[in-house]
């Protein structure tokens, strides 16, 4: 369910693309990962999740975050060389310790182990800590969901360092974005998969339309006396974004901010999450709860269309979709991106040429 | 958080209201429920709710629904004497099976054994069925949350009944009102809790504006076209409300109504509900997850307000401030509510009077 469609389509314009196999690529970003000290296995892991945003029509989420891991490698905000870990506190609660690095990989061990014990009890809790980014928490809970579990995966923390949303009502930056992600099995398609920011817009938009000197869609953007405004720069001399649905996002924001910072921080590296997971099929068996779910989604699917839009969309199958269309094509990089990535591989590779 | 203050005090305008004893009004209420055959403790416990929801200022949970339960008891459409019982299925999993009651007692029993499941093993899920309305669902996770946890409740099912809201990008109302309620602990001054439905407005506001020949607020209704309309009679047309949020709002909705017919269904009554309950002191000592909690919310307090707004909220203290403020008041009945609940009273006290 990606946010502004219209939005993204206009940097497409902007912007040549070149279109890349997906193995060459991911060849490609794992061997800077590598170079840069990952473990081959988590550099190739990061590398595909990326790719695979890519392939989802997750541009955000995808390749281009090759160049800020990279940045925040090399300079020691995260850690190349760590690897994630499990770990039981005192109390007997399930963390998974990123140990500062990239979150991509903790994530996926946290699902992993937060699938076998709901498996073996029902429900799980698992935290995930000491991690960078977290790569698109969709791909995470949609995993889980595929194998017959509920989950809902939520947090933040660090709002000192990421101040970009404003409380409902208020007009300062200063939560985080907050997103949350809940996928459930689904019908004859697969997961119906939910994955938002809390905000309006995620902060990345804002950085594009800054880039691409666009204008920002109506009524997501505040200047710093709280008014209404389309343009990027407001947000530089003090603007925020608005919460998603007004006081529903500015809650959950909040909600996801409390959990992350005050029950599991402080908050290490960017953030805190916590990720919850049910086995489904301890309730009902897998294919009745198929043959219902399907009849809802059928329905929906068959929903007339308001004014302005095609079709009703059922959550999670805009990214399958994509990626079923775009697979055997490759990933259409901007051009600007790839050439960067080009030339950061090239001198990783020979490192004469720094 | 209440939806459209500005609505509610619209609302008031234009009834009378008499001012009653908490005390006086809540026996009152228990016995109309034992005189329709509930036991006197679930008797009692529903016309408290009820008064602590008008306490809140969530007139739309409180006393109103004496009429309308009792209806429901009258017709046979709810057991009046049912109780609700824990029960364990075959693969583990736990229910509270409200046996066809009202779902007030079934809700508080779900989150006394939540929190009684997640103190022994961290975690819990608790699935709710077989119930009619469950009442404010925030008086419940916030009582989990003055106790040290975490709760996640949302839900729906029933969607052949109360079909409400329309799908983002639809024009047709397919879905219920999906609510999800979330709380944890907070700071000084309590837990912070949401509770809300995943459409822009909950369906009795609807009702309300039809019966005082009022206008809804833009942006929350369509008619059977899929146009933006603010009169109520258009929804009784076919129309069908927004979800909150835009695809945010529909998404967290279908995942409720995924859970509560797929998973928990078939229906019975009038929808199933999931209970998930974490317990927040097996990652954070107490005093320390407040101390932190209150720097977050304190910021947030001070936040300066947005054009049109008074002060930033924290989700959950309206409701205390409210009941704070009027509990030693009594509770301001709409006039015509009032005179409705003492006929129906006096009604149930001598049969004769049928």
């Amino acid at each position: 369910m990606g946010d502004s469609g219209q939005f993204r389509s206009k940097l497409e314009l902007d912007d040549a693309r070149v279109t890349l196999a997906v193995d060459e690529v991911t060849r490609l970003v794992a061997a800077v990962f590598e170079n840069l000290g990952c473990a081959p296995a988590i550099a190739r892991e990061v590398a595909e999740h990326l790719a695979d945003s890519n392939l989802c029509g997750m541009e955000s989420h995808g390749l281009m975050r090759t160049l800020q891991y990279a940045e925040q490698f090399e300079s020691g905000y995260l850690r190349a060389d760590a690897e994630p870990e499990i770990r039981v506190n005192d109390a007997g609660a399930t963390l998974v310790d990123g140990h500062g690095g990239i979150g991509i990989p903790a994530m996926r061990l946290a699902v992993e182990e937060g699938c076998r014990l709901a498996g073996e009890q029902g429900v799980s809790a698992v935290a995930i800590v000491d991690v960078g980014h977290t790569g698109r928490l969709g791909a995470f809970t949609e995993w889980a969901a595929w194998r017959g579990f509920l989950s809902i995966c939520f947090g933040g923390g660090g709002r000192e360092k990421w101040r970009q949303v404003a409380p409902h009502g208020g007009r300062r930056a200063l939560l985080p974005t907050n997103p949350y992600s809940i996928a459930v099995p689904g019908g004859e398609r697969g997961p119906v998969m939910l994955d938002f920011a809390t905000s309006k817009i995620a902060g990345g938009w804002i950085y594009a339309a800054r880039s691409a000197g666009a204008r920002l869609p109506d009524g997501v953007l505040m200047d710093p006396d709280g008014n209404i405004t389309r343009d990027p720069e407001d947000y530089f001399r003090g603007g925020a974004i608005l919460p998603a649905g007004e006081h529903k996002g500015y809650a959950l924001a909040l909600a996801a901010e409390i959990v992350a910072e005050a029950m599991l921080g402080p908050t290490t590296t960017e953030g805190g999450w916590l990720l919850l997971t049910l086995d489904t099929t301890r309730y009902r068996e897998p294919t009745a709860l198929a043959r219902v779910a399907e009849e809802i989604l059928a329905e929906l699917r068959d929903c007339p269309p308001a004014p302005g839009f095609e079709r009703v969309e059922i959550p999670g199958e805009r990214e399958r979709e994509h990626r079923q269309r775009t697979r055997d094509d490759g990933i259409a990089l901007p051009r600007k991106t790839w050439e960067q990535i080009k030339r950061l591989s090239e001198r990783l590779a020979d490192p004469r040429r720094q």
